[in-house]
């Protein structure tokens, strides 16, 4: 699996990816799953992928070559919008799935891909996206500022709790790093490095892009951090107010059968 | 989905399951997950189950209807030990394959089931086991005090980071309760109202069995605390010691060419 995570922020972008891959937990592998198309001044298109290697690769390579999008010829450093930027990479899976999916589904293997793409092009306002193995796609709004692809679930609750549109991008690069993680703790298929790519909206040109390694004195301080706010929070929530005292415990076996019984649920009482 | 976690701690166990059930979104309900078997001074056992409703209630009818396990006829308040109780849950779930499993395989309906058994029978320890759909069985250790069933991954990170099997009881409950809130917020298949067992070591009896509902007073505070307390500690995290100021706003549209290119991975690059 993968995780990948991208935030749609007011300031711009964080966009945040491992890099393990794997094919079976006996054999993993480190790549690379973010890709990126510039023009200084003019765009900024930053993707992330998750799912099957093969494909991922098949439709970098496909982008990279361009594609003809309603009688045009294309790559992401041509498209006239972020909008026909998304057309773009759905064009080049379903390319890829005309070609390797009839023989995957012979042998009983998924069209499993999803990229999430998120950038600006001069004239249009910062988007975020995420393309589905069948080329179609999703945009994040201000309701649900952010967007998940791979192994998405152990890093969701902090987003969901703490993440708005508002939030300043170095908040959303702690967000997206405690969200990976949290993780990377729970799921041996997601590993680092990381890579890391944060945005500005309106500047046409990647502020950070980062690789983040074990060693990476500030994630490792994050990490430790992280894990003792947790456990102080946790221990600062209030008592359960109706938990009584502890029952000491039972002086040698007494065998009184007096309200012996199984009980379903709290309430119903099957007898024995 | 169902999501149920027990904690094995040294004090006690502390069992909690939402309510939950579904066939299809459009479709929800709710049925109790708990299931207690009790002699009071000489034994307590909680079950807690997921998967497909018709085969908990029929695996629950075969427990209450007693099992032949190895030419022996037990109930769970029969079974002489907690193994041969585990071992009881998993031949009443193989009963129910050998009969519901054929049909529902010829439907394509998987055969869905897991069963977390906790309790602690006179003579012997407080043990936690988690009884697979096959009717085998794994064991919590104090390597990793607590188990899961259902849709674990969301609540999984809090109990990685802050459990331990030293954790007290009342400790113990204010973690399930974060677990399966961060669970709630992020997963509609998890709902409201939760069933909680808090059991004692050697007290033979149960300590506490509570409906918590959306109204609860303590766990609408806790909920509250906890997203105020996460959201506090990722602001007090370290700044990314690695991000460097802001890129102000391009001033009108440059298409300076220059640096133009398609990325892969923060090192590769491959031209246009």
């Amino acid at each position: 699996m993968t995780y990948c995570v991208g935030l749609w922020l007011e300031q711009g972008l964080v966009m945040l990816a491992d890099t393990r891959t794997n094919a079976g937990v006996d054999n993993i592998s480190t790549f690379s799953k973010v890709y990126t198309a510039t023009v200084p001044g003019e765009r900024v298109l930053c993707l992330l992928s998750a799912g099957n290697l093969a494909i991922t690769q098949a439709v970098w390579n496909r982008l990279g070559e361009g594609l003809t999008l309603e009688g045009e010829h294309h790559t992401l450093l041509t498209v006239p919008s972020m909008f026909r930027a998304a057309q773009l990479v759905g064009a080049a899976i379903r390319q890829v799935y005309q070609i390797d999916g009839p023989t995957l589904k012979d042998q009983g293997v998924g069209f499993d891909v999803s990229i999430m793409l998120g950038g600006q092009i001069a004239g249009g306002p910062v988007r975020l996206y995420l393309v589905y193995a069948a080329g179609n796609f999703i945009e994040a709004t201000p309701d649900t500022p952010f967007l998940q692809i791979g192994e998405h679930k152990y890093g969701k609750p902090i987003l969901d709790r703490a993440l708005t549109h508002q939030t300043s991008l170095e908040g959303g690069v702690k967000l997206t790093l405690v969200s990976m993680d949290s993780t990377l703790r729970s799921n041996l298929t997601v590993g680092l490095p990381l890579d890391l790519v944060v945005y500005d909206t309106d500047s046409f040109q990647i502020r950070l892009q980062q690789r983040i390694t074990e060693e990476d004195p500030y994630f490792r301080s994050l990490r430790e951090a992280w894990s003792v706010a947790l456990r102080d929070a946790y221990r600062q929530m209030p008592e359960p107010a109706w938990l009584q005292p502890a029952i000491p415990p039972v002086q040698g076996t007494s065998t009184a059968e007096l309200g012996s019984g199984l009980n379903l649920g709290p309430i119903d009482i099957l007898p024995d």
